[in-house]
């Protein structure tokens, strides 16, 4: 009767390959006193046949034994740490009267056999290089992240942060952050990121790994983990980010999903009913079915086992679980998901499953069972580093490129590497000048990598000395994501999350940042220095359309916190946003590029992007200009163009580039003065897009000229001339004012 | 040889079924001399062995044959009427010099097989109700639907209209546009979006013919077609909404997949090696491959016919087609997607095709066949106008609904059922407000309907009079659309753009509008009011952190064309924006709702709503207080109180609620005066959120308070206080000010 959770119990491969395809559905199980050995738990609300069903099933997966390949505690010590991590959650949830506690309940168990027998770590330093990454998609689920992270021993949460659970400041916030909690790899909650993040940190790990190792030192060498839910599956960019793990042969991305079938409405029945197998084998994946992922640790064993021994593609393991198991009243149904138990449901479960200590306790045989993990954490770390000291000494510069990508450290003089332009230099467009600039930075900066969702040859993406990122070129650093705009992003994030010397870089038109704004914010949140290489940023993209031209997109991301939003005018502009992209490895930044050729002004500068806002021309003195004109990327010309020919009618007039707002906010109250004198409120700005919040430049007496409607479909020209984005209405402006 | 296209020639259904699940690709191949009949074409460059291999896959499909329905032109004429089609896209792309004739040169066979053959429709009134509906999901290709509306004879595409194409104010735009093309059903070129359009058209269908089909009278019985290409079926979008048009057993639906295995970035296999037909198959759709979609018109009605029989499932035509079909030197490749073919390949492409007329050219005999549409329009039409006077006759009230439906017309009076409210009436968070709204409307506007991204209880947007609209309860009005807020949004404006009496609502945690930006932006441009029902609007959400908490979503959306951004402040306010919402059909409206507790303040109205910005309370007199105070939503509570406390000092102070930036935008200038008088510079706005814009409101001598930052995990109350947004800090600024 027992039989079903001892160690002895495991699969082989092929009988879990072929139950892989079966689209049959069992319906979630709460756990029976059959199930779980020691405390022993009262019954729950199973009837007989029902529980001689599960039963039948577990056997027949059983019909055959696998050895486990490491010994791993007594089944009864297995029990009793799952249910520390069960009662750390619903502990932390119950005090904070607030969060999630059914996902760690029902996942304690794949959470349990993924720290403690399966994943390289070292708790004393989260950020060993070559540690395995986890990530947690189903964010909500993050007391399971935290118990596990304090059972492991990492400093970052200690009893005290789980009694702060989503208190202010503490290190334990309601969704997993990874900027407050060391051992988080990434920031999830918004449900699909996570796995999306997770496909990044696999490519990152395949990349580096085809690029680094040598056949006598795999200096890299981890697997990327994934938890993710229902939810996650719904969500479009889950399907876009597996579609190319599947197609890239991520072998070492093996993701849980924890199918227990419930979500927020109620039953999946309700809103999900697709072959989640199916679906998966069609991107690519194996798949693998642990039909009892409530108690059946050898069923989870053998299956992690299987999918580490298939390492052509990713694997997709699915976790039938039962949601809050363990609470006899509230397990298998919604209002566990995203509530405290309340203190009667609490006592329920401990009786139920057999828990006589207060909150927060650890047992000490539990205790004492997760110790190890910080000298064996010490240890794998201390033989990797031994592994890297003889890397370097074999492979010294490929070893000095590697520890700049460990380090973040970018070259010394990298930035020599930008090119410079003059007013000779023929107009060009700066999507046009992107690509030299990364062309140029790819040869200084090894970690700079990526590529555009389906418009490489529109973006100018493409880096000329590099092939193609495919499964068997794994090592080149051209990306090509497909179609797929939100999971671009979101790789992206996972890229530059695994290393600070990886600098992602990614593209499409600049309206489709509205494809992938969930992952953008979480780049800005989360601190992931991605490059959005955004082009065709206006109306001046012409016969494309009302559909294809951005309006409201510069304001909306000058409103998000923590991302530059940079518009250059020219080469020497498109240079300095490149500089400040590749220096801001903590803040994104987006370049919004034109499609169509804008001239090299005289005046324009490197140094002068830095500052955000500078002054291009001037013919004033004392600093008291009649006239500001100011401009932004395509427009910086038509403002240029104004202001020469106002000069020409006896006007002082100051022209300045306003290429990023955040940097300009963020220089002295002295420069800002030195470049908008606040005694000059004449003051006309120009923009091809909303005048949304360019009050706070030009001042209440001054003018924004810009688009606030939708665009149209015809030639740019045309567009620019019947919107009044032009010279002559710069100039009329400016005479209302002066 | 040329059996292969004539009519005789067809499939049987059991064949098609067992040939949908290959997964092998046939490369696409260019035509050969042997598929093409009339005009004979000069052959490609096609070896032998492979063109015979060609005709091998042909000959198997069409092993055995099965009548067509109707009887069809003579082959050579359909040919003719495809070539038609084809020049029509090549001549107006090359007189544009912009555009893409790729995708109208390989879908033109199923494209004439659908509007010559299949579709139900009258050119001379594009919004006759019980039309079939074509979605152009791969808008790029839009010459393909303008070449066939100007054959079916309908006035919004004339020959002068395509020799305007992509051309200012030009009815035939560079990507469908509703707004701008009679017969165009939905705005298309972002990908993925027309496809999720299609399954909310579908849908909209499905739940009217439940609603008002009688045994002896079936009103409503119409098609949902939508062609798509790579491109979209990469997009996540698509996923997401395939997946519920499998759970939802949208019978009605018909997709053809253009499979051409060609994107921008080149062959399909850079990218895109997944099984779609298997991931079709998982989501729950029945699945045909037409192997010869460049010139099997059998193959092509018999895959028409097959889908029709399936009744309880969406099918998936995968048609295997050649790009830029036709053109000797750029068919099958990226060159001819998305330019211009260029003189001399035009030419050769004329040559190739064996056609000899002019630019712009329909042959008489095309002409004549395709001109019994206007009279077959006008027919099926008249018939339909029979059978719904009979309907009428018979079914008084449910026609007197289903005419509501039809014209958009609002029964007289529905406003009456808004609910009010008095300062007596406890607190309550506006999303709870809102679902007494939904409710009371739901009663009164036979066309509501809708739901929520799996957070309906977080949402509150279940009706409760209703239950789910399900694949075997489709008369019911709760949609459940799981975790798949993107293609919630789209579904949406499917549904809205079917009839003019559809309002469709849907909802999700504000901060998740980034999920579904693209698909509100849609709504915008091709003026479908959907209404949008955002909770959690801001850091009042509390522990859930700053994934959760929306900070810059509001100033986003108020940068956004026609779009109203609605934030009411309590009862009265949220009866007010519903009632803006409900009466702007061409104008969607964002609610954002608080998920906090919020006073009914004095002097609310729905009329003060429908103004945008007005005056809530005030003690001053002659329009000169001394003081203004703004705020909004949650907010509007605190500026209230700080009013209240600046009073008892003996101050005179105005306080505005802003609930809609833009209705505000909309008054006279006399009514802005008098609810911010230009003389009054004393003015602090407080809003939970960015402060980005707000200059435009406050002058550059206000002040605002708002969160220029991303959130926290913490209880709300303590946020609001950690990030000072307090009656205290309105104080405090005020005093500043006067």
């Amino acid at each position: 009767m027992a039989s079903s959770s001892t160690s002895s119990l495991s699969l082989t491969t092929p009988h879990l390959t072929s139950t892989s395809t079966t689209t049959t559905r069992l319906s979630p199980l709460p756990s029976t006193i059959s199930l779980i050995r020691s405390p022993t738990p009262t019954c729950l609300s199973l009837s007989q046949s029902q529980t001689h069903l599960h039963r039948t099933a577990i056997r027949a997966s059983a019909a055959s034994t696998l050895a486990t390949e490491n010994p791993t505690a007594e089944s009864s010590l297995v029990e009793k740490s799952v249910n520390t991590i069960r009662f750390l959650a619903v502990d932390s949830v119950e005090k904070a009267n607030s969060g999630h506690p059914g996902l760690p309940m029902g996942c304690a168990p794949m959470g349990h056999v993924l720290y403690d027998e399966v994943m390289r770590y070292n708790p004393k330093n989260p950020f060993w290089f070559n540690r395995d990454r986890f990530v947690l998609s189903a964010g909500h689920g993050c007391m399971l992240q935290y118990a596990l992270l304090h059972l492991a021993g990492y400093d970052s949460v200690k009893e005290e942060d789980l009694k702060e659970f989503r208190q202010w400041e503490s290190r334990t916030p309601g969704h997993p952050e990874n900027f407050e909690t060391p051992g988080i790899e990434v920031t999830t909650g918004p449900l699909g990121q996570g796995i999306a993040n997770a496909v990044g940190l696999a490519l990152a790990e395949k990349h580096l790994a085809a690029r680094f190792n040598k056949p006598d030192n795999e200096i890299i060498d981890h697997y990327t983990y994934c938890i993710l839910g229902d939810g996650c599956q719904m969500e479009g960019i889950a399907n876009e980010a597996c579609s190319l793990a599947g197609h890239w042969g991520l072998g070492k991305l093996i993701a849980f999903y924890d199918d227990n079938h419930i979500s927020i409405d109620g039953d999946t029945e309700i809103a999900f009913t697709e072959s989640v197998d199916k679906r998966f084998e069609a991107l690519g994946w194996h798949v693998i079915w642990v039909k009892n992922g409530n108690t059946g640790y050898d069923e989870i064993r053998a299956a992690i086992k299987e999918a580490k021994a298939v390492t052509d593609r990713p694997t997709l393991i699915k976790f039938t679980t039962t949601i809050g198991y363990g609470s006899p009243n509230k397990s298998n149904s919604y209002s566990v998901h995203g509530s405290a138990l309340g203190a009667k449901e609490v006592d329920a479960t401990r009786n139920n499953l057999g828990w006589p200590y207060e909150p927060f306790h650890v047992p000490e045989d539990v205790k004492k069972h997760w110790s190890r993990h910080i000298p064996k954490g010490a240890a794998v770390e201390s033989e990797w580093n031994a592994k890297f000291a003889e890397y370097e000494k074999k492979y010294k510069e490929e070893a000095e490129v590697l520890k700049s990508i460990i380090t973040g450290d970018l070259p010394a003089g990298w930035e020599k590497a930008l090119p410079t332009y003059t007013p000779e230099i023929p107009a060009d467009a700066t999507r046009n000048l992107s690509q030299q600039n990364l062309n140029a930075l790819a040869k200084v900066l090894p970690g700079l990598l990526g590529g555009s969702a389906d418009l490489a040859s529109s973006n100018m993406t493409l880096l000329k000395a590099s092939g193609n990122f495919q499964s068997d070129s794994p090592a080149e650093r051209n990306i090509r994501f497909g179609v797929r705009e939100h999971g671009m992003g979101a790789i992206c994030n996972g890229v530059a999350l695994h290393s600070p010397g990886l600098i992602p870089y990614c593209a499409t038109f600049f309206v489709f940042t509205d494809y992938m704004r969930g992952a953008i914010r979480l780049s800005a949140l989360s601190e992931a220095g991605v490059i959005y290489v955004m082009t065709h940023d206006s109306i001046g993209l012409g016969e494309d359309g009302p559909t294809h031209q951005p309006i409201e997109h510069l304001a909306s991301f000058r409103a998000m916190p923590n991302i530059l939003m940079l518009r250059p005018a020219d080469g020497n502009e498109t240079a300095g946003a490149y500089r400040v992209a590749v220096l801001n490895r903590k803040r994104p930044s987006i370049l919004a590029l034109s499609r169509q050729k804008l001239p090299n002004l005289l005046g324009t500068s490197i140094e002068g992007v830095e500052k955000g806002g500078y002054i291009v021309s001037d013919n004033s003195t004392g600093n008291k200009p009649d006239l500001i004109l100011i401009g932004t990327g395509s427009e910086l010309e038509i403002a240029y163009k104004a202001g020469e020919d106002l000069r020409k009618e006896g006007k002082t007039v100051r022209v300045v580039s306003f290429v990023s707002w955040e940097l300009f906010a963020e220089q002295s109250n002295a420069y800002k003065e030195s470049v908008l004198p606040a005694a000059v409120t004449a003051r006309v700005s120009i923009e091809a897009g909303t005048t949304f919040g360019w009050e706070k430049i030009v001042g209440s007496k001054g003018k924004a000229i810009g688009i606030d409607r939708f665009g149209a479909s015809a030639p740019a020209g045309r567009i620019y001339k019947e919107f009044g984005i032009t010279k002559e209405a710069v100039i009329a402006a400016a005479k209302e004012l002066i």
